[in-house]
């Protein structure tokens, strides 16, 4: 049930980071799509852990297969599913743990609401969870880009350094997805200063989606905005979500905080792209919370299964800033998001078929 | 479908803002609950307009009728619906507008999804569709209640005012649920003066729920905190949401963030009762962004259904700040959420029936 | 949950039998849709009950009143609800026998999953939880119509009468939609006396739905007969459902069940308009087997609610023979799965908006 | 869309016949059951082709992964993901037909809906999407056995003979299922002799679920035997099912047709075990009408894609009947909506967790 995602496009995954396999099934894709699986395999490698010094070295190949729904690089309309082996399983690393509960993580929950105790690599908590949406994600975007709606996710702020400009193509060359060349280099120092001392650092991830036109998303409860909030804080280290000012137009009053329209279009976009759950076509624009990475090298106080006092310390692979790692992720959820409202849109646009 | 919230607690309403009424169903209620009709109506009272300065004067008194579902003060397993008319509706208000699209407002972008002129009072964007959000939510509550969960939301900041303490129970008597006894004068001041200039200005509500027991919510995509995210981004004006410490978090490193567990229990909340998706058995707290309204008195630059710069100044019935009026809806979002929860923990916590 | 049906055009009921009144809200029409609200109240007519000697007296008039979702004549796009008023309850009629169970009713069943005693004329399991399912429909049909996709349901047989021709003009004259002009009034003469034996008696209903474009329907789990056939066993009383000659090809073989193709297309129609769970342009044609109304004037054997055996004898308003009024019912439920293939089909046909 | 089935317990297939692998994701699924993972190949190699004489020969061994979900023999709460991967692919045998629509199948109406050529082996039509229909069915027997719920299905007739008695044990050891011993010599010489004539033959398969608790169901849309039907008219060759004495009530009285009730439960059981779309404690007992299988050696009419008249012949592995193989489906179907009825009741009933 958790595992499903979507209405007109829905997602399944499965997998847990120390079973056999994770993977996704897509249904609802239209048939007689030109599909080059290689973009699944491109977005897998942009999310891959091992890629740079800043994120966790498991060594993940992470080669999909797909097992159906594609066929001579054309969709067929049945369920496509797509199946990444887990490889570099060092169990090891976590036996040690498995009395005690980490902080931050979902070992406590989970034990609380299945009766399990803390899995191997977190289980189905794990970020490896991920894989399935980010081969789903490419999917969608393959549904979008022939529409001409791109999205990008970038590292906005990691600690207290936040970009003062945004320059996306170099953001996709950055190790940290840092979209601000002059701070690029002072993150990148704070991260590997961070990473030595044993610790861990939040940020913001900011997702911009260009080229949505204007009418997509269903109204009340499955506003345009709140699919998308729920889609990236559905994803592990998530904490908040904003749209456009977001909190900051809290502050302002409405004759500042009201985008005007001019014959040209919308004069601002305070909004974020959305207006009463609609997109307004303008670019949809969205910032998330990503808290410090749970797992960390110092010493921290926990309690074990039987509830008593315990000191913990994690010696596993992790990665010292999530926002690069979340990123694509974050893009991943968008284009399901946006690829669901297309097919709503075309679902429920006039009666003739 | 855009009108139907829960999985396993079903809610489905509909009304437009000068329609007949607004009402709301509500499916999959078990048989035999103890629920007397008045708390449905209590909490319609706390949403409904017109009952202080700072709020919008029209004059509707929101009489609950409760066509199905209960008998005799019990809960029959049937869906539970319930009509609330529209009664003070003055289309004059809004018929010289009908050609213009109100900045801030969803009359360009529902224009463009359903080739619709404006319609009186925003129609199905309008606020009003939140009276069967808030009877549904009364209900929910009701389910909650004999658990010991109990939700409450009040304002924590309007426009740069912002809380410094925290007295729930003087946030239910104050007219703007204003949560700081020390603010509330200055806060009421500042939101007469913005009426006064024909303006309107944000603010910040917090919601917290006390009393839900670990183990609640359905990690992956249906992760508490994404549903309830998503519920509350789905109420008008709604921009932002955030978890415990939620966007400071991105300032902070994991050996601050993460919260240390002793033998009594969690030791701190920035996590805001939620790891992994499931909630700790710590208070549940989210903070969400409401802009201004977008309503205002002032003229404002926009264009015709043609497309044509128009000057638009609305003289309807508004409110200067939504904080006050979002809290019970909130409230309403967030019981139904955790009522879903609830049966979703039932439904699958072991196999026995 | 249970109450409501569909996944792109949906609906949700609401009602008991002695409730306030019966409802239904439609969400998913595409705005814009001209709707003649007087389709709606013919359809509530054909259903109604007191229309003939051969249907239950009950006194209603089955007025509909539209709450939302139109407005002048027109679709909004947002859900349509419509509110039909109980006024002729006459508990007094069931007040003696709530506590025992009617043999053939749900008495039984709902008391032992809800734990309530009977309810006043079957409560929500009563036969005019229909009355939303036609009105339903009726919009369903509105949006088929102009596709050329037309509905007719009639009786085929009654006991032991069954039908050797078809003139669905005939049926529609006819007050127990009997479809075989030489045969109506013999199957009147047996339904007469069987209700003046205080009996009741089964029958037959056809569907046949003409104009269905090939391609429609959702195949494996959700194919067009396996959608339809949920719809129709939903009707109280419906214990079968086939397609095309259904039971009939248990008997024979492969050379003469397939239905051949031409140049001119499918020379038979053995598959009833489907193959593979999507419509292959024939009429699509589907029986239901109906049993004879349960509530019946001879003395029954049955138990209380303490299980101490008890005599039974039934003195309400019934209907002699549920055929007649099962098929505006069944013509509904059809109209509304072919209105939400529809939607399917534009949904995930291609992918342009 | 089409390939998800069930609300509480979710099942999600995918593959195609010639594809490369057939799988399902189970979720839903409550942690900490013991599930031993071979009762999944017990039930594959129950519907596995090449079994008898009288089923197609295709070699596969259908050999289950268990992907995730379980962990030393227990369940975890995340989704079961299971493999089976497709060996016997030999596309020569169905080359030659590509450009012709084979009559019976669904070649005609996915070429109407999706544009797409016959795919080999049916695509995702082929009768081997049921791989992952019966592994999932065996999960959710797993959840059902420990309240004594079995369920079984056996073939009732083939062509003209009809099983005069039912013994259960000996179905079980038949090569056709026959549930007659009596008749299992004549109805294998008959469907000998039909498959030496290329051709094929329908039949009827009865499915009986034996300790199903009264009170299982969700009334309205959703009623038991509406779910039923839907889950097992979407086996492909399933053209028809009724309920107890289904297509037989149709010619009865009340009198007769009504299960009275003693002190001792109820007296027949003419409804199958449902009244009102909830078990009444009785065994649930449906019957299927099964066509006969589409593909037969014979010369039959038909068009190519280009809609000119064709003849054509189908050589590949089939069987002469398909009740056999139906059978072991029909169980997992009824497993499966037996299983979310189970969740179905632990949510709503009472509102304690």
């Amino acid at each position: 049930m958790g595992s499903t995602f979507g209405r007109y496009l829905t997602v399944t995954t499965f997998g847990e980071s120390h079973g056999a396999a994770m993977g996704v099934i897509v249904d609802g894709v239209p048939a007689g799509i030109d599909l080059d699986p290689t973009v699944i395999q491109r977005d897998l490698d942009r999310r891959r852990p091992g890629t740079s010094a800043y994120v966790s070295p498991r060594g993940e190949t992470d080669q999909a297969e797909i097992l159906s729904g594609i066929a001579s690089g054309r969709t067929l309309g049945s369920p496509i599913a797509i199946l990444v082996r887990n490889r570099d399983v060092r169990s090891g690393d976590y036996d040690r743990i498995r009395e005690l509960f980490r902080p931050g993580h979902a070992d406590y929950t989970y034990f609380k609401k299945y009766g399990l105790p803390p899995q191997p690599g977190g289980g189905r908590a794990s970020g490896r969870e991920t894989v399935g949406r980010v081969a789903a994600g490419a999917i969608a975007r393959a549904l979008l880009l022939p529409l001409g709606v791109s999205i990008q996710a970038y590292t906005l702020a990691v600690g207290p350094l936040r970009a003062a400009r945004v320059d996306r193509a170099f953001a996709e060359k950055d190790p940290l997805r840092c979209v601000d060349p002059d701070l690029a280099g002072e993150m990148a120092a704070l991260v590997g200063r961070v990473r030595d001392d044993g610790d861990s650092i939040g940020g913001m991830v900011e997702v911009a989606a260009d080229g949505v036109p204007a009418g997509w998303g269903d109204p009340v409860f499955h506003k345009l905005d709140a699919a998308l909030g729920m889609a990236v804080l559905s994803i592990g280290a998530v904490k908040g979500v904003e749209f456009g000012d977001g909190f900051a137009l809290a502050a302002m009053r409405g004759s500042e905080a009201n985008d005007p329209l001019s014959e040209h279009g919308f004069v601002s976009n305070r909004a974020g792209g959305i207006l009463g759950g609609i997109s307004n076509g303008q670019p949809i624009v969205m910032r998330l919370a990503v808290k410090p990475t749970s797992s960390i090298g110092r010493p921290q106080q926990t309690i074990d299964l039987q509830g008593r006092p315990r000191t913990i310390e994690t010696h596993g692979r992790h990665d010292p800033c999530l926002c690069p790692r979340i990123g694509p992720v974050a893009e991943a959820m968008t284009a399901l998001v946006l690829a669901d409202a297309l097919l709503e849109q075309k679902a429920h646009q006039g009666a003739k078929p």
